[in-house]
């Protein structure tokens, strides 16, 4: 709900989008090089998408815009065999003790597919802010303690897609593979960084859309990315500009000093803070970093217990993923696509006036 | 709004929380030992609550509380120096161009003195969790690169507040505060890290009243957590449980396992998750770090401009803290007990039946 | 969102409820006197009910519940004629000022045909209410000027289902059959009042289930039942209790005394507030009437203008119903017991201690 | 929170509209006829108005406003003897089942004199609406059954003002108020109904402010308001345009026909509707009545229990009013105020396009 009237809807968009969340899609994006992406499961799933209200005439109405996926990959006898028993780094446990009962088919509302739906929206988010000229992007950063450099917000874009892991550095992207390839015959998984960035498309600071979201105290900008990116299952942490590397440095460091020397508009020489001050976005890239955790689902034989109370052993077969981040890659920019368009909506109402706020570029106050 | 009827409300303990939280309080908490407190200003604030509504006869009785607390320290013509100029690492740029104007009076709405709403606020939440056993504790962990053990959630508890850092490790402590001291005289600051922890007062897991916590999808415990704990000016980044190690880790070594060894209840040999699985509390512990920016205000010249589009430079005066970390542990904590609280009442209503749903330890299912 | 889990769900009473809401079904429930019924439309719509999530082995899970309803009927050539006319009394023009485009079929968001999700999400709300022992009933109270007794709180239920305009009353049913059917000839349509009352199902005060819902202020019982009421297109007014009577009365008329002469429970002697005082319930029938206006579409010549802001006449063909009364019944159930399954589940954390705050009827206080 | 930044705060008017709630405040808008006003109490509280926060150099800043009023009059003992007693007509007996306890003191949460806070934040609403021309305009219609004619909605707004019990028409006003004053010797109260209308200052159809506003579905205009004004405690009814008499109406007279007879811009020949359609507002006049009760503090004996479930009698003396109209008159102003104010921002979302969407009157879609 809350999508202005008027959004040409490219129901196209939608479903790429989604194909990028498939499992095994990562390959069909390379020339035939299927077996370079090990770290994504073989399971098919349509994921096929299919909108019901909303949009007429290719544009939305500015009613509710509802989209439906249907799961018509589940197999209700895969899970038959681990239906009560608490499966170790996943949610049985917790749902069983939250709600006294809980459907077992796939984690049920706790699996990972719900991230579909989450993409879907997403997508028609990005619509909305490619408009603004705003661009949400993400990408494998570490997998394991493989990682590319620091300096790598300068990549091009259009290496990441082109990648099996979606990190756009291709050397480091082979010794990662190598990990996962190797992980993958001994039935075990592992964890990853994921790195994003919103900006301008062409790279520029984004004054006048991307100025000023964010609200005061408890809606603040990176709070709300915070929220909805720890709200996808399989995230632990996340960082924003130098992070946790900002504990570790000097105020004389980690201020971002401005000046006026690149012409008319305000400059920040650097961007340590990722593109918010007080919670508010400077028009400078938003920048963070989240820490996904290794798939729980492995191979390998883990102690548990059972239902009733039993000790049992567990081990999960099955066609999962070793690393979930090039998966996680479409929903961290899907969640952060949502968070920034409803802050744009929101920040419609900054000001009494109505005339645009920044002319030029960073307009003198009003 | 929503603290149930019938709570005791102790005034003192609000006002003794706020204490916690101001300028130069933790000095208070030593005997006579103010020159080792080196990282908290000396500017005087009283912060005296006043309670105007919701509690009668020294209990709460279910509609909205308000708490008053003045800010008597303000001074006006202390920031007439700096009224058009954009300090560096404040939100005074970004405050102008969301609104076009700003209350440069110590930044406004987004000074660090709002915090002190929250202190006043999560007291109340403290007190909801103590009648159901929940305690919640931060500490100062890391100031710049000086930083306590890993295994350091085993420290005594009384440890913290008799130091004047918030340092459960008084070895730490005193480098930590060289290192302060140090910084003070050239008019620097420097970050850090909290680090919080939410479990039964004595160390126990908390099954009835800390498992279950947390929505699916969007609301989950630790989506909230991150929201609230992000909301606070200087916080950059957040990571639970293992958190940005996780990313580094193996399915096998990430998974907490669980067995019946402990007797009647099932126990988790780790916790590595920090407390929470799909989002949702399972009665051990939850763990989180946060990262601290450094104090932006320091005695040493950086470049900015002013609102009229000039360089200049600024040097900021005043009593600044050198480090945040002591006096932001009571925020964080308020703002996990804000959240906490809101998730116990919320949970309320999980099940159709009012029974209670844990009578042994971690109940077999309905 | 929302519902508890462990509530069995019927789904073929969710189906039942949509059947009692489509065109023409008030009909079916009669043998075979379908020339009796002539205010409801003749078009077929099949409102079949599919369930997509939370709900798992007949029982909710606790998680979100997703059900669809498609639209079968639809056929956007009928609307072809009217694309570009602002009906009188549609919101063909609202929409479109709104946001300068609008679907045409059908009204498209605007259509009466969005009450079916009201009907199917209010048939989960009265299965949880039953539970607790609460019944939702609404009925046909007036038509025109033809309106059934003042004391119509005591007819029976069963009375209403076996009326083709639900209707308590045979006697007065038949006048308004008659009216409607003049109408129906002439192409022209009427208003009506629905009146409704949430009581226990045997007609007994409610203590444990039905007292002290609402919230202080805002969200007052009353307040939340006229915005669910008055979001239903064709609602013009609501009144609880006397209502506009009391706006007539004294104060000494219209206060209900209390007496203990009932036996251990409090007993109101009346009940002209209609179950609520200062917003709360009191656990006596909560009792409203609404304003239904009459249905905008008629056979008969009307002025009006296009997009294009040119004069025009219209005059709507197609089977619209004459009274809307008969099939807004189980709209305005669904959308109360929505509201009173939601205050029920809010009020679950109005005090602080769990016991049962009415072990006796009406218990003495804490 | 949500007030834009930019707009004048004039404190003086929000004391004003604090003045015209006040008890005995009417009076004072005659000259020197105060014996006229005998609906209204004899008390004398203050109601001082101080501005906390979110207002700088006489204009909001965009950050939350909070304004303090301080109960003054208050004196507890006045209540000592009805502490345990439920006054009929009161909140006492719903509160103390809904917390277990209560503040006893004036009705605590229940006064009627939370609606102060309802009328300062009220002046901040008309105060923007103000800036768009817009005015929100209330008045006494009937007391018990003395009414003003059904064409009111002509009458000069300035008669209101000048009038002891808010009634536009002197000689209607003149009867309701010698009906009061026998009331008031008899120690009894009665009912009234105001009625209110959202318009442009000078009358005329307001399309680019007051078009378009209200959500679809849920958030209708009509039904944000009916929660609105059915959330002030002493309300029992409201209705819309022609209300329950829509109830009694055909088709072909309650649809209000357009025509392009006025000029360039779309005409409503009629406003039957009350200036919705489909819950959208059509730039005509917002109108709607609602039925206020009697005090329900009276001077007479009334049966009633003691928590203690005794049976005992009730006769309440001191300062009440004996009709609420002419002080509730601000405070639905207030209330509709807020809600026009909110639903205007929340508009400003409606479209993707910035163009102001009615360049010319009731423009051409887009």
């Amino acid at each position: 709900d809350g999508c202005p009237s008027g959004l040409k809807i490219d129901k196209d968009f939608i479903q790429s989008e989604l194909d990028r969340r498939r499992p095994g899609a990562a390959k069909r994006t390379q020339d035939g090089t299927a077996s370079l992406n090990p770290a994504v499961t073989a399971r098919n799933e349509a994921d096929s998408v299919e909108i019901l209200s909303g949009i007429f005439e290719g544009k939305s109405t500015g009613t509710p815009i509802a989209l439906l996926i249907r799961n018509t990959n589940q197999n209700s006898s895969d899970y038959e065999a681990i239906k009560d028993i608490y499966r170790p780094g996943h949610a049985d446990f917790t749902y069983m003790q939250k709600y006294g009962r809980r459907d077992y088919r796939g984690g049920g509302r706790s699996s990972g597919r719900e991230t579909c739906a989450r993409v879907a929206a997403g997508a028609i988010a990005k619509l909305l802010l490619k408009e603004k000229g705003i661009l949400v992007k993400a990408f494998t950063e570490k997998v394991g303690d493989i990682s590319i450099d620091e300096g790598y917000f300068d990549f091009k874009i259009d290496d990441i897609e082109s990648d099996p892991l979606r990190c756009p550095n291709k050397e480091v992207s082979k010794k990662m593979q190598e990990k996962i390839a190797l992980l993958k015959k001994e039935g075990n998984s592992i964890g990853g960084v994921v790195g994003c960035i919103v900006r301008g498309e062409r790279g520029e600071p984004l004054v006048e859309a991307l100025a000023g979201l964010g609200e005061p105290v408890f809606d603040k900008c990176d709070a709300l990315i915070a929220q909805a990116i720890l709200s996808i299952g399989a995230i632990k942490g996340i960082e924003f500009g130098e992070g946790f590397k900002a504990a570790e440095s000097l105020g004389s460091e980690n201020n971002d000093p401005m000046s006026m020397s690149g012409g008319s508009a305000p400059t920040f020489i650097t961007n340590k803070a990722g593109g918010t001050l007080g919670g508010i976005t400077t028009g400078y890239p938003i920048i963070f970093r989240a820490a996904v955790k290794p798939v729980p689902s492995i191979r390998i034989k883990q102690k548990t217990i059972t239902e009733w109370k039993e000790d049992c052993d567990i081990m999960i077969e099955g066609r999962h993923d070793v690393c979930l981040c090039p998966r996680i890659v479409p929903v961290i920019e899907a969640m952060t696509a949502i968070t920034i368009a409803d802050l744009y909506l929101r920040n419609k109402t900054a000001r009494l006036t109505d005339v645009l706020k920044n002319q030029a570029p960073y307009g003198i106050p009003e």
